[in-house]
């Protein structure tokens, strides 16, 4: 079973925190050990684990992505959001988390986000969950 | 069972496009549901996914990343390719794909690409697929 | 079963070869196909996968992230420690290996580091063997 997440973004660059989306289905799901696989179907957007008490973080890694790789830096791709293909491929589309007592195995301060380069847009995050207490 | 993919790279910098071989090997196991697994044992070299649509796409991520990481750049590494080991950092050696009803869940956009950073060379992916059928 | 691995870093920014102790946990449980997972519950902290032989290589790798991501750029975290998170963000908290008769299917000159980002700190990272022997 895969599950969907259904995200709307509001601005061009954004982390979105979906942790507790993410928590609720491997609640209902009932798996108690294992893992959860994350994966972004779209190729201006990704998917990153990192602090999410001070959204201070959050605005420190948009701006140094945007440091890094501006909006308008001479590319080809005509569509203007080069960019974000690129920022995507450095931040990854996919991720996962371990399971254990049917409970996500986060750090402290570990959020799940979703990244978005290239919104306001409608986006989706696809959730698979393996259970591993059968091949343990 | 571990699959291999064979690539010969024929530039230094290079995005070689591996969908259609990944998706032959997920037809050809049978597998209907799950997920797989793309693993480079090369260090200078990764995998990725963002778009096939446009080539200046890729052109874009692999200008960009030459600017961000020169080839020269005072580096120690005599072997004359330490910016190679860092795209490949940056990029990864791994990714994963969900399957769904024995077809790779890949978005719209998305195309699955060798990274060549030090070429050209003979390269190879690892391709394993697990199937989630018997595990729920 | 998930396995932790205990590690203390002793500068501010290290890379720390972890492979013989993955490898001896593989070992340990025996198992013949498969994949590991490693995932990091930090968030200045990250797992990577590149060249072991030449420790010239992982100064590169650290040094080129120090100059483009600086440790002071004006970021708005108080914590003094945002470029280990966008570092961090960048390397990733989390990686997979394929098992094959037993063994970690590392390319000749892949090892597996843990990125310290923010230290000297104690850390650690989790293993989680998954076996595919069950699930063919």
């Amino acid at each position: 079973m895969i599950e969907t997440i259904n995200i709307s973004s509001n601005r061009r660059s954004q982390l979105i925190d979906i942790t507790s989306k993410v928590e609720k289905i491997v609640r209902e799901t009932g798996v108690e050990d294992g893992f959860i696989i994350l994966y972004v179907p779209h190729t201006t957007a990704g998917i990153l684990i990192n602090e999410g008490a001070d959204p201070d973080v959050q605005r420190d890694i948009l701006e140094t992505l945007e440091k890094l790789i501006p909006r308008d830096a001479g590319y080809r791709h005509v569509e203007g959001n080069s960019d974000a293909h690129i920022k995507s491929t450095l931040i990854g589309c996919s991720t996962m988390v371990l399971i254990e007592k049917s409970r996500l195995l986060l750090g402290t301060w570990q959020h799940i986000f979703f990244y978005e380069g290239d919104g306001p847009r409608n986006r989706k995050v696809y959730v698979k969950i393996i259970s591993t207490k059968q091949i343990g």
